[in-house]
């Protein structure tokens, strides 16, 4: 199936614990990345800020296991379900949505 | 909370059924578009094919109603945690990530 890359070459992926289905982070892939992810089944991004491949967990330890890898419709947009070895962000919570905006109000 | 918007006023918003957890589709946001779905409860986007304003459901009748609003570790991305009154997909399937790319191989 052909991904459509967007002008960078990159597309959203979408990271979902496939035990608890909670939404876990959002990242970028390149063609590298998606192809390393499923050539290895352990999920790999672009860095953008760091413009560098980067194999999550490497350095941490919390890599996610990758279980399914969807593609949307319009097939610009990723979805893998992940067994996450460790939380999945850098702050240490388990996903990166841990700030809700409607309880600002 | 600021909302990190990128070069083109836009973030990505993760839409996410409520009940059953399923990742449903992605789409993106502008301020105007942010600020009416915490105004109104119902999912509003920006269409970047149309370059418009895009209340969800508004022709098909599948609005998404809003129960919880997230937004991740860095502030570039939300999540919508949503009650669907329809399929978010245009194809008709509940969420638009029904391909899978792994059982391609």
């Amino acid at each position: 199936m052909e991904v459509k890359w967007d002008a960078r070459g990159l597309v959203p992926a979408i990271v979902q614990d496939v035990q608890t289905g909670a939404v876990l982070m959002l990242a970028y892939m390149n063609a590298e990345a998606l192809g390393l992810t499923l050539k290895t089944s352990e999920a790999h991004f672009w860095s953008r800020s760091r413009q560098e491949l980067w194999h999550k967990g490497a350095t941490s330890g919390n890599v996610q296991r990758v279980r399914e890898v969807y593609v949307d419709c319009d097939a610009d947009t990723i979805l893998l379900k992940v067994d996450p070895a460790g939380p999945a962000c850098h702050t240490g919570e388990q996903s990166c949505f841990y700030r809700s905006l409607t309880s600002d109000e």
